[in-house]
């Protein structure tokens, strides 16, 4: 039975200084692929449109996010493995080092992962007939779910990426409510981290809560039901997981990715191959050249493109149909997202073009030509003879 | 004045095994046409969308299938020159050889186009307030018609796929009617055809109609009304004389277009010339490689391309634009339509690029770039001069 694998590089694409990352890096398994694929340039979500990666996630997998994005803090929440019902709010939250009126450092001194975990526990909390859980992840960065009746995500953030502490504010009379119960938690939370014994001696103490990214969870359609295939995320970021949840995808643990740089490739290759066991298509997230580009780093954003190169056998050795892609550029030279097209290659028992490698400017000649994120699941369905066919 | 012709080639994109059987192909003037011309790919319907004929025809006609598609049942019954109301609904019909359950042969061992003509008297009748009309085409299939108020597509065919014998059930309150009569109609026409003597000595008896493909006729705005110029046909199969008729294209009779690998493509060229004396736009639908390619038949569609080749120097010679593709690819190695595209060539006083063969991989370094099936009405009416000028 025909199967298919979706790598995806995050933050891929680049701009050439004078060479981009992908046209630097010593890559013989992507060229040899892209020499005996068929190749193109992809727009994520809408031409020169800069996505984010979730927007560009959901987008990729066959969901459109001017229909269905809940918001980025539903979807950390669900990728830190909180479960949602209708109508929850989600935010990010960061742990911080507050006065009564001042955000001191809106990471608290990048407060360590242990400590964080340990300081949840004043954290979960029942204000009016809210249902409040809050969950850390790594260093100050954590979730916040809100569950109860009648709650909007149309409320100013807490956190104020400045000096002076906010209060949320109601952005309409139905967020009321929500913006209330966002400002006792973030009292209440402040009373006990600073009574905390976890903070005593800390000069940074992590005594403060800021929410951003507030979005409202609403179920859609599972991806098994919508496209009538089996599909797996293998993923160390919680961003990722947490959209393959959201849309339905299995969402395998592996041991060793981390979502960074030094991230356990091998193992991520080998939840590739025994996923492949179990469903007709493996989604595969890899973050690092992303992290690389927005801290303008392009040596490191060059040798990630070269160690991800060294899995390419135990992939292409699968005898799936490979795509390969990013979710949006992250060039090195803006240290941001950005609107351009990203590389894009198909290998597998398909039609070839003339292309021989795999960069931004040789895939711009590739047989695939300009496509769009909305189109890969169906190209994925065409490979894998899985497309209901329309009309008759 | 300015006309144009448009080939469809049923089917005619394919995958490399190694090669297509248009690279494969000896086709000397697919090849002039594609050096002298311009060249491209196109997505019928949606990118890797797999589409019927009937879905990509309509959409390559100037017809979004999402909206005005009627089914399969209508487009044959208006193919096979019966006429529609609005409201009517049409079925594809099977003889077939059948028990009181079960289902011997879904062919009734491919009766004879004669025989089956004789039996189509038993099967008009009335039903309730419902007039019934059967035509047969070639062998053992046909269509019927239901004429009458109240009545909708939303229901189960009768035609099993298999072993047993089934009755239409509703699929919806308001069907409730027409599951009725079509189950009353199956048992009135296996009565009357149980008897029929032309039956007598029949191993396999033509003694059952096995209905599938519903649709419900609604009118649509007529091709000349709608694009301004005047359409002609030239098909051998019922079902793209039916498309052509529920928009609206006039249709030519040719004696020996088959819709099969024996047609007459001579006599199609020239009804094509003549049809341009009286007509802006003449549409050319060859089948023969698409019934190939469902056969998994490599040999046979590139031999039917050769012949393909061959009656265009006729065309040339007409002085129209040519413009020819297909309606989407049924690759041999898959033996069903797919997903992938389809090369396209336009040649005439036009603008050049640098193919110099008509085939699915130089196509897609073809100056048209990737198109799609909606883009063809809008290039023809370009072409020929007579698009409306959209703004002032």
């Amino acid at each position: 039975m025909k199967k298919a694998i979706l790598l995806i590089i995050d933050g891929l694409g680049d701009l050439p200084t004078p060479k981009t990352p992908l046209e630097a890096a010593k890559k013989p398994n992507f060229d040899a692929l892209a020499k005996e694929g068929i190749c193109g340039l992809m727009s994520p979500v809408d031409k020169y449109v800069v996505p984010g990666s979730d927007t560009a996630h959901l987008q990729i997998l066959g969901y459109d996010p001017h229909e269905v994005y809940p918001g980025r803090g539903p979807l950390e929440a669900l990728g830190l493995g909180l479960s949602l019902a209708d109508g929850d709010i989600s935010f990010r939250a960061n742990f911080a080092t507050v006065s009564d009126t001042k955000v001191i450092d809106r990471r608290a001194g990048r407060v360590d992962t242990i400590t964080a975990a340990k300081l949840a526990k004043y954290l979960s909390m029942k204000i009016e007939d809210v249902e409040i859980t809050f969950r850390s992840s790594v260093e100050h960065r954590g979730v916040v779910v809100f569950h109860g009746k009648g709650l909007s995500p149309n409320i100013t953030p807490t956190d104020p990426h400045n000096e002076n502490l906010e209060i949320s504010r109601a952005l309409d009379p139905s967020a009321q409510k929500t913006a209330r119960i966002v400002n006792e938690f973030t009292k209440i939370a402040h009373q006990r981290l600073s009574n905390a014994v976890e903070n005593k001696g800390r000069t940074k103490p992590a005594n403060g809560i800021l929410l951003r990214g507030a979005g409202i969870f609403k179920s859609v359609p599972k991806f098994s039901e919508r496209f009538g295939i089996s599909g797996l995320c293998v993923a160390g970021g919680a961003l990722y997981k947490g959209v393959s949840k959201y849309i339905g995808l299995d969402v395998a643990e592996v041991i060793g990715a981390t979502g960074e740089q030094n991230t356990n490739l091998d193992a991520k290759a080998d939840a590739v191959i025994n996923g492949l066991k179990t469903h007709d298509f493996v989604f595969l997230h890899i973050k690092g050249c992303d992290s690389a580009g927005h801290d303008g780093d392009f040596k490191t954003k060059t040798e990630m493109i070269e160690k991800i190169d060294k899995i390419l056998p135990k992939l292409k050795s699968t005898g799936a149909y490979l795509i390969i892609t990013g979710d949006h550029s992250t060039p090195c030279s803006r240290k941001a997202h950005s609107g351009h097209e990203v590389p894009i290659l198909l290998y597998g028992d398909e039609r070839k073009d003339n292309v021989e490698k795999f960069d931004e400017i040789s895939c711009a000649d590739g047989g695939l030509g300009h496509i769009f994120g909305k189109d890969i699941i169906p190209m994925v369905l065409n490979l894998i003879e899985k497309a209901e066919k329309f009309g008759s």
